[in-house]
């Protein structure tokens, strides 16, 4: 649990995201809780959950980039970032605005937004590496992964940094390359295993071993999760292919043994 | 943590004990703390070991036979059951005597007990569902599994059972057939997956989720135990290769989802 006084933000920003599904609407409770001042749009209609939070959903995307964003955070799904992109009528900002991303793979965004932004916008690459599900008693010890692109406004850059900072998160600062690197050997990893699980639909058993109750969890976790979240992971991350092939072989290695030792 | 008084034993067995590997090792120190005799045999010279345990080691299996244990219990590995039991010279049994095994599959032992064990002797076939590193910290809430296969000495029987009952084990009563095609779905899973992120190496990042952090704490599980047992949970459990194929069907299942919805 943060304490209250690390939760107050250094300063209050406007924020508009893009992209209203859960992990949006997860962020948006602590955003809200900080007294930062959010809006939202989405390809589909929130109005009426944006009305329960107290908060505006501008269902047009021009009237929503025109509406004073310090910050406009990208919450659509990986697969779908290059078309909301391409959407995005940019002519209509205002001010300089620092443009700010939590797709779970990093190479791609950042390339899409480096190509699209007006060059005068700051652009910081993000990932939460926790969800609703791990994140649900708070984001105390959890791990924030950024990477500052093109950042000219400091000021609005930590104040966006320190949503997450403020709550405890362990800030790390990384390349987005080494980022999906890492991350296909081990979020990757674990959505195929999850799936595969799914796919099997293991079930709790009587004798359950402890090892087999945290490859339960897994499974419950991942599936949770769309599957385009896991195709996103797959198709724009150009590690993934790589695991996917050693998780294969490893698979592979494993049953000749097996079958070796038996028929030995 | 159990009470104190929790684990005092109904009453003090004699307990002999065939193979005195790591499973062996961790079962004995509860028992001796309870108050029973124990005393092991093993195809290893473990003498130097049961010294410092104030135990006696008996090389010579004859001997050990005839040593007045009311309960044998057998501990050797699952491949190594048949030749074991082959070389146990069970005339040198001087009084009716209570078998127990706690190997990972149940069928093929009690199979190989009924068929080999003098009639007079009765058997209990069981499963401690945890390890040296689950039981660590104690056994309460674990679960031990047993299947009464032929039991006439009921104070025996439940002397023996008292060893767990005692230490807050969940006692689960459940046929080796029914163990066996659970534990293909549970147990046999977890360590094929835990051998193939060994084969992988996987290894901890700075930007693990939770999910991975399961993940990784079930290779170092599974790689502590040995590669026979594993090979035993697939040859002597003929649910297991099912499991194995299911696996593989699922993996390939997912696979092309994923190359599907690429190509799509
Ligand atoms: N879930 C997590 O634990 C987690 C953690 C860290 C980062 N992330 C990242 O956060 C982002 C959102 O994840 P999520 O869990 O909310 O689920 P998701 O399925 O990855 O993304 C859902 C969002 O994408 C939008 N979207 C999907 N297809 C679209 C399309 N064709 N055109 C326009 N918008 C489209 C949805 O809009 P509508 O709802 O309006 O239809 C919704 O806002 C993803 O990039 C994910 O990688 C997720
Ligand atoms: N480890 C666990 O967490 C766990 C949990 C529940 C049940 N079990 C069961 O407990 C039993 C023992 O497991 P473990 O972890 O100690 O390791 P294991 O590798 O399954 O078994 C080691 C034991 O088997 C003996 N052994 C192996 N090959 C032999 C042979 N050819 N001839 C005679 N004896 C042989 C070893 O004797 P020496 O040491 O004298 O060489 C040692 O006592 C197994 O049946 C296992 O399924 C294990």
């Amino acid at each position: 649990m943060s304490s209250p006084t690390s939760s107050a933000p250094l300063r209050a920003l406007k924020i508009g995201i893009i992209g209203f599904g859960p992990f949006a609407q997860f962020l948006t409770q602590t955003m809200i809780k900080q007294g930062h001042s959010i809006r939202a749009t989405s390809r589909s209609d929130y109005s009426e959950h944006c009305a329960r939070l107290g908060i505006p959903f501008i269902r047009d995307m021009d009237e929503f980039l025109q509406s004073d964003n310090e910050v406009v955070l990208l919450c659509t799904s990986i697969l779908s970032l290059s078309d909301v992109v391409k959407s995005m009528p940019f002519q209509c900002l205002k001010q300089p605005t620092l443009f700010a991303d939590v797709l779970s793979v990093k190479e791609y965004p950042r390339d899409v937004l480096l190509q699209a932004l007006p060059p005068e916008s700051d652009l910081i690459c993000t990932h939460p590496m926790f969800g609703p599900e791990s994140g649900r008693d708070g984001w105390h010890g959890l791990t924030l992964m950024y990477e500052k692109v093109r950042i000219r406004n400091e000021a609005v850059c930590s104040g966006f940094l320190h949503i997450f900072a403020s709550e405890g998160c362990k800030m790390l600062e990384m390349t987005c390359e080494e980022h999906d690197k890492l991350a296909a050997k081990s979020q990757f990893l674990t959505h195929t295993i999850g799936r595969v699980l799914a796919e099997m639909q293991i079930e709790p058993t009587p004798i359950d071993t402890k090892g087999f109750e945290k490859l339960f969890e897994v499974k419950e976790s991942v599936a949770n999760d769309s599957f385009d979240l896991f195709n996103g992971l797959y198709v724009h991350n150009r590690f993934a292919r790589q695991q996917l092939k050693n998780f294969e072989v490893a698979f592979d290695g494993v049953k000749h043994k097996l079958l070796d030792r038996m028929n030995a």
